[in-house]
C-alpha cells in the first residue's frame, strides 16, 4: 500500500545535510509501491506542525542533484524548536493529525540527540493513538556527540568529517599565517564549535599530525583554565616566537566570562563575550614572552555552511545513509536511527546498519579520555587514525557558474492545506 | 654588470602574496646578465636588518613553483615593523651597510602605502651615499587602498581579489545558513577587514548582484551608526523574517566600542571587543520582529589566509605584476612601482605599467561616493562591474597530498653573514 513521506531536518546544519535530504528524496523512488509523495517540512517540525509540506517530487530533478554540493539548510530549512513530552502535548497531537490528514506513513528526521528523541516519542504517541506511522532518524551532526563512547551505536555522525576537514585545512592555512606574521602578531586564537564535545578543536591536529605547529588544542573535556593557558601559550612563544591556539566555545574562561555592564554590575550570560575575546584579553594583558600580539577568530556559521571544505567521505556518507534509513523504514518500520559503523581493519571502510532511537536519543559522547594526552594539550595518534578518512581526499565538486556557487534552488510551494491553522505552543 | 637582489615582503599577507614572490623570483632568473642572487628576507625589513637572508636559488623549484598556491606568508615571512626616518636612521643606514655587504643592487619590496613609502625613502638614502640600488615596489594589500580615487595610478592591488571572492562565497554560503536557520538564529553579523576603506564588505555584494539576499553592508564611509543599524535590521526581519549584516572593523560604534574593567571604569581600547560583539550585544538587547537571536562571526586572518578562496586572475596578476617590477627594476632603475591598470572596454583585461613610489606612498583609496547607494547600505553596479572579473571563475588548483594541502616549504637557512650583528631601533 502507498503512503506518503515527510522528511524535516533538525537543528544547527552541516555541509552535508542537504545530501541526507537528497538521499531520503532519492531513496523514496526505490519504494515505488510503499511510497508515493515526500513532502519536506519547511523548518523542520515548525513546518509540519504549520502543515507547510513542500512536494519534493515537483522540484527540478537538477535542483534536487545539487543539494549534494549546497552546504547548510536553506533549501528546505531547519528550525531549533525543541519538543517535551510534559508541556507541549498538543504540539505531539498536531504532528499526527497532520501526518493522518496527508496519509503520511513515514517520517525521515534528520537530526542529532534531540531529534531522535522527538522521533522516538512521535513513534510512540502514533502507535497509541492506531496510527501507521513509520519513524526513522538519519544522524547529523557536526559536534559528533551521538552515540556511545564505544563507538558502537555509530561510529561517526554525518557533518563532522565536514567540520573536521574545515579545521584541518583552517589549521594549515593559519600555520602559513601566523609563521609569517610571528614578530607582530604571535599567538592567533580560533574558537571552534561544540561546548561538551571535543570532537570538532581536535580535528585542527589533523592537519599536522607529525606536530611540527606550535599549535595547542583547549577541548572542553581537557579542564585547563585561563591560567594554565597563559602559561602553556607563553612557554610555546619564548620556544618558537608564536603559538596557534584552536579553544573550544566550551573552554572553561571562569568568571571572566561574565560581562559587566556600565554600572559594573556583573552581567551573566557568556553570550555578550566570545571565549576566543576572553583568552585574547587574558593574554594581551598579562603579556608574553614575545614582542608579539594576540588576535582571534570567532569562524561560528563558516565551519557548518562552507561548501568548499566539504569532505568527499562526508558527502557520499550522509547521502548513503539516508538511502539506508528509508529502506529501515520502508522493511523494518519505525523506531530505528541508520547508523554508520567502521569495518574493522586498517583500510578505511564503513556499513550501514541501525541502532533503536531510544539508545541514541539519550546518547552524548564526548573525545574518550584516552585520546587526550597527559598535559591535556593534545589528541592522541588514536583520534588521528579514527578521524583521519572522515576528512576524505580531495575537493568536493562545487560548481561554479558566472565566477559564483551555484546551489540548489527549490521552490517554496506547500500542498493544499487539510487543517485548521494551528500556532505552535511556544509561539503563543 | 651583475648584482644581487633582495625581495622582501611586508605588513598583512594575503592568499596570493607568494605568487609574487614566485614573480619576482622567477623574473630574476630573465636577467641572468644583470642579477645573479635572489635573496629573499626572513620577516621583511627585520631580516635585512638582522642579515637574515634566504638564498632562493638555492631551494627546489618545485617549492618554488608551489608558492603559487601557497597562501599567507609562512614561506619567507612577513612583519609589520615600520620605518620612519625621523627616529630610525640607524636602521635606514643599516639596510644600506647590508644591501651593499651582499652586493644587492635591486630591491623587491612588496607590500601597501608604508612599504612604498619606505622603498622610497631607502631609494634616496642610497643614492645620497653612492650606493646604486634600484628599489621597485611590488603592490601588495586586501584592502585595495592603495593608490588614487580615480584609479588611474593601479586599477587593483593584488590580494584584493581573493579577499573579495571570500567574501562573495561567504555570503553565498551565510545565505543558504541565514534562510536554514531563521526562525532561531535570524540576524548573522559578519565583521570584515578593512578599517577605512570598504571594498572587502563591499565584495559581499558579488554574491548577490540582484539583491535577492536580506542582506546590509555596513561600510567605513557610510557613516551609519548602533541607532540607526538597528532601524534597518529590524525592518528586514519584520519584512523577511531574517538578515545578513556585513560590518566593516571601521564601523562606528561610538561609546559601545570601549569596555568596562571590573570596576565599571571605561577601558578604552576597542581591540577588547569586536565590532561584531557589540553590534550582536545592541541587536540581542534592543529585540527585533522576530523570534529569532542575533549571531555573529569574525573571520580575522581567515580572509586572508584561505588558500582554497583565492581568486585564479589575483593569483596571476599578483606573479605578473611581480615579473613586470623585476623588469622595471633592471631596465629603468629605481623609484616605481609596478602597477596593474585595467584595458578600456566591457571585456576584462588589464596591462602592467608603472607609477612613481612617492605618488603611491601617501595614497589612501576607499570606495567613490558614487558607488554607494543612497540609503548606506549597499554598493551600486559600478562596483559590481569593477570587483566582479576580479573574483576569477573556477577554484584555484591547490594541490592535495593525503588528504591534506601541499604547501611550498621552504628551508630557512640564512646566507653568510657579513657584518657585526645588529638589534633593530624598535626592538633596543
Amino acid at each position: 500500500m502507498q503512503r506518503n513521506a515527510v522528511v524535516a531536518q533538525s537543528g544547527g546544519p552541516s555541509p552535508v545535510i542537504n545530501a541526507s535530504l537528497q538521499g531520503v528524496i532519492e531513496g523514496c523512488r526505490d519504494f515505488p509501491e510503499h511510497i508515493g509523495g515526500v513532502y519536506a517540512a519547511w523548518h523542520g517540525v515548525e513546518g509540519i506542525l504549520q502543515e507547510e509540506l513542500m512536494d519534493m517530487s515537483a522540484q527540478p530533478r537538477e535542483e534536487i542533484r545539487l543539494l549534494r554540493t549546497t552546504p547548510s539548510a536553506g533549501a528546505v530549512g531547519t528550525c531549533r524548536y525543541k519538543l517535551k513530552e510534559e508541556d507541549q502535548q498538543e504540539d505531539f497531537e498536531r504532528l499526527i493529525d497532520v501526518f493522518e490528514a496527508h496519509d503520511v506513513g513515514y517520517f525521515f528526521y534528520i537530526g542529532g540527540n534531540d531529534s531522535m528523541d522527538t522521533a522516538h516519542k512521535v513513534a510512540r504517541l502514533a502507535a497509541k493513538r492506531g496510527v501507521e506511522l513509520a519513524a526513522t532518524g538519519v544522524p547529523k551532526t557536526i559536534d559528533n556527540d551521538v552515540g556511545d563512547p564505544e563507538f558502537l551505536l555509530i561510529d561517526h555522525t554525518p557533518g563532522y568529517g565536514s567540520a573536521a576537514r574545515y579545521w584541518a585545512y583552517l589549521a594549515q592555512n593559519a600555520n602559513e599565517e601566523n609563521r609569517g606574521m610571528a614578530p607582530s602578531e604571535c599567538v592567533s586564537v580560533f574558537q571552534a564549535m561544540g561546548r561538551k564535545a571535543g570532537f570538532i578543536p581536535a580535528a585542527a591536529r589533523l592537519a599536522d599530525p607529525e606536530r611540527r605547529f606550535p599549535m595547542q588544542l583547549y577541548l572542553a573535556e581537557a579542564h585547563h583554565d585561563l591560567e594554565s593557558l597563559w602559561e602553556n601559550v607563553n612557554r610555546e612563544v619564548g620556544r618558537s616566537g608564536r603559538c596557534i591556539v584552536i579553544v573550544s566555545e566550551g573552554f572553561d574562561v571562569g568568571t571572566l566570562g561574565e560581562a559587566h555592564d556600565g554600572f559594573g554590575h556583573v552581567e551573566y550570560g557568556a553570550s555578550r563575550s566570545t571565549v576566543a575575546q576572553v583568552v585574547i584579553n587574558f593574554l594581551n594583558d598579562r603579556g608574553l614572552a614575545a614582542r608579539g600580539q594576540t588576535t582571534g577568530q570567532v569562524p561560528g556559521i563558516l565551519q557548518r555552511s562552507t561548501s568548499i571544505f566539504a569532505s568527499r567521505v562526508d558527502i557520499q556518507e550522509a547521502y548513503d545513509v539516508a538511502r539506508k534509513a528509508v529502506e529501515i523504514g520502508v522493511r523494518e518500520g519505525g523506531g530505528w536511527m541508520a547508523t554508520i559503523l567502521r569495518e574493522p581493519g586498517s583500510a578505511y571502510g564503513v556499513r550501514y546498519d541501525k541502532a533503536p532511537l531510544d539508545a541514541v536519543a539519550n546518547s552524548a559522547r564526548q573525545l574518550p579520555p584516552s585520546w587526550i594526552t597527559e598535559d591535556g594539550l593534545d589528541v592522541t595518534d588514536d583520534f588521528i587514525r579514527y578521524a583521519a578518512p572522515l576528512i576524505g581526499d580531495g575537493w568536493p565538486d562545487i560548481v561554479v557558474e558566472n565566477g559564483l556557487q551555484r546551489f540548489a534552488r527549490l521552490e517554496v510551494r506547500f500542498i493544499e492545506r487539510k487543517l485548521p491553522s494551528y500556532t505552535p505552543v511556544k509561539y503563543r
